[in-house]
């Protein structure tokens, strides 16, 4: 038994939960916070069988701590929701009034998207904020998470699901895929599903992207670059590099590349490969690289890679036109920063590097719906489509025209009868 | 030879035209159309040409309308180029303004998709506009037009070229492809080319979309529906259907489809039918329908149908409920229309079909760029992603963000030793 039909219905209630008001869809996140702190121990027991299977399966400490749902991460939930509830509605906005002659006239207003697929990590906190965007913004959504935290997942989403029918949505707004056989399912559900939100690594992206004729949204690589300009301010240049590599090492939006102006190379290299050296950061760089610093020597091809490791590729560049040519041809357009004090070269490089962030004397760690003051984010988009960047509230809608008639047709204004005369009305 | 190793050069000159400001695109404008004024003659005789070949393969007249470029189509593409110079640089709006900690400042900033492949249907005019929208927007343009018109595309496309590099524009912004093969070519272009558009025919676009990983802008089907609201205005039946139906049949949002509330169908239906028999509009409907009126029986899967032709599909529905849902089963989200008195129906209408256009008591033809007062469209978008229904310069800009800072980490947020605090700028 698949999840098809049950899309397909949730296809047809989707325009019903796109006309529901913010009060309603507020009066949903409520009760799921509601819900929530009345369930705290069938979840926390759900979670712990994941972990006892987790500690069976052998794995590493560092993924426990993104399966660990306990009272801190609880709790982070019940903030996002209020949070999220107090944002503006994203649905309904008038983006353009306008008369396009007299008594017809033309509005462009924010709705949903309509129904949403996310495939994302084996985070349980994960699924109540996707969850939870997705309800705000008015969209039906299909969730699948990982399986290392199948049970908690199971507890999350029934409450989640029973909490916002009950509350007064339509039946049927989420669904919850939990066999893997169901991702292929779900991507052959074209015609349904408007858009498909995949979470996870480089191949598992690549591969959603590769088997659907579904719209996708996200990222594949996080190739992210730090150019030290010429006139780099030496204490930000350690803290920086050192924050993009380590900070969060397996994020996307760590730094894997380093552009260094040959001209100040002398002085940079021996600081850097000092810094490298006291935490543990391997060096990987040009031929060039290897002759000012122990480092392994690579291939241009590899200035592709994303290390997601405390690994950094490093090389040397004649000034802010090459290191802009280097990202753009290199780089995955997702995070790019640039240490300089010079004003006109940093906007230069902010306008010229193809990139959703476009940084200047910061950490490339930056770009992350929460930092952005987003409240949440369903992913990070490196596509130049829809939305760009951290994807909050806004990336999950779309517009809709309604034009308002008299009776107007179009052999009218063809023959000359009538005329457009064009007025904005906000 | 083919053009991939243009495209690629391309890519990388991007980002300097999305450098370019207003002033120099508008000057690109300006010499685009001087440099069409200066070469009228050699315009026409290549236009000629064409039209020559169209006589020999015997081609229709209705088609040889598009393919003609006289001195009305040359005027109204001057006036197109100087209402696009009039209208405000899409680029470098500022769309959000936050301080996200003192002295760490983030802008949300629009700039150009990047390079967009044009392929579209054999109208010299079609050129010029598409052209001239990808300057004003930044964007760097392939552009393939239909083969009837190769003669009037190639020098078209050599005159504006010519005038937008001698203008100061970068060169490489424009490219041409002529042959089919290239169709295939830049369909394979994946990571130099941001967005494919076309327009065609329903057979054409679908072999598009299945054939690149690059996103397509566009729409295959114009299934367009008007349902006949039992609290219809008999006075605007007529004309608005008429006008739907036959304005222009091969349009992509003209009508296919009546639906009818069972309630007025005996007051609706022989209306219809005798408008229908004096245009010679062919009628197809349910079982129910033609006991009702002369028509052809079709079957449920039939409602799918785009005809452009004289000919209607017609169906008869409980209410506003049933007619909705018919929309979004069988509808391509393209636009619709009610025809009523009752605001409460349409408001309903107009909230719960999932179209671009949702229309409330006018013709479905209004939905167009020009009609929308956008001054031109690349095309019609029936994707919930990006851009939905036409497309102007508004739908051919994304957005960057740049994050300005003075030194900070992540780390120091992370800690706790900082905090964020939103503040909106603007």
């Amino acid at each position: 038994m698949g999840i098809k039909e049950d899309v397909m219905k949730m296809k047809l209630v989707s325009p019903k939960l796109a006309a529901s008001s913010n009060e309603e869809r507020n009066a949903a996140l409520d009760a799921i916070a509601e819900a929530l702190k009345a369930n705290t121990d069938e979840i926390f027991a759900a979670n712990h069988t994941d972990m006892e299977n987790a500690d069976a399966n052998g794995v590493t400490h560092a993924v426990k701590k993104r399966l660990k749902f306990d009272e801190g991460k609880l709790n982070a939930c019940l903030e996002g929701l209020e949070q999220l509830k107090g944002l503006t509605d994203p649905l309904g906005r008038t983006l353009l009034k306008r008369e396009l002659d007299e008594g017809l006239v033309l509005h462009k207003v924010t709705c949903p998207i309509g129904v949403i697929g996310v495939i994302f990590e084996a985070r349980p906190d994960a699924l109540v904020q996707i969850a939870s965007l997705c309800i705000k913004s008015g969209n039906c959504a299909i969730l699948k998470g990982g399986k290392e935290t199948a049970e908690s997942n199971r507890v999350l989403f029934r409450i989640i699901r029973d909490a916002v029918t009950k509350a007064g949505l339509p039946e049927g707004i989420l669904l919850q895929a939990e066999a893997h056989s169901e991702i292929d399912e779900l991507l052959s559900c074209e015609g349904y599903v408007d858009l498909i939100i995949p979470r996870g690594s480089n191949a598992f992206v690549s591969y959603i992207m590769e088997h659907t004729k579904i719209p996708v949204m996200g990222h594949a690589d996080g190739v992210c670059h730090i150019y030290v300009d010429k006139a780099y301010d030496e204490a930000k240049l350690v803290p920086i590099v050192l924050d993009a590599k380590l900070q969060y090492t397996a994020a996307c939006n760590a730094v894997e590349t380093l552009l260094i102006d040959r001209s100040v190379a002398d002085k940079v290299i021996p600081v850097l490969s000092q810094a490298f050296g006291e935490n543990g950061i391997k060096v990987r760089g040009t031929a060039e690289v290897t002759k000012l610093i122990p480092a392994e020597e690579m291939g241009e091809a590899d200035f592709h890679k994303e290390y997601l490791e405390p690994v950094v590729s490093v090389k040397l560049v004649s000034g802010v036109e090459e290191a802009v040519e280097h990202i753009n041809r290199f780089g995955s357009h997702h995070t790019d920063s640039i240490l300089t004090e010079d004003a006109d070269t940093a906007e230069y490089f902010q306008n010229m590097v193809d990139s959703a962030g476009v940084y200047w004397n910061c950490s490339t760690r930056f770009s992350d719906g929460f930092r952005y003051g987003f409240g949440a984010e369903v992913g990070i988009s490196t596509s130049k489509l829809h939305a760009r960047g951290p994807v909050g509230l806004d990336g999950l809608v779309t517009y809709k025209y309604k034009l308002y008639g008299h009776g107007q047709t179009v052999g009218q204004y063809a023959s000359g009868e009538k005329q457009f005369h064009y007025k904005e009305l906000q």
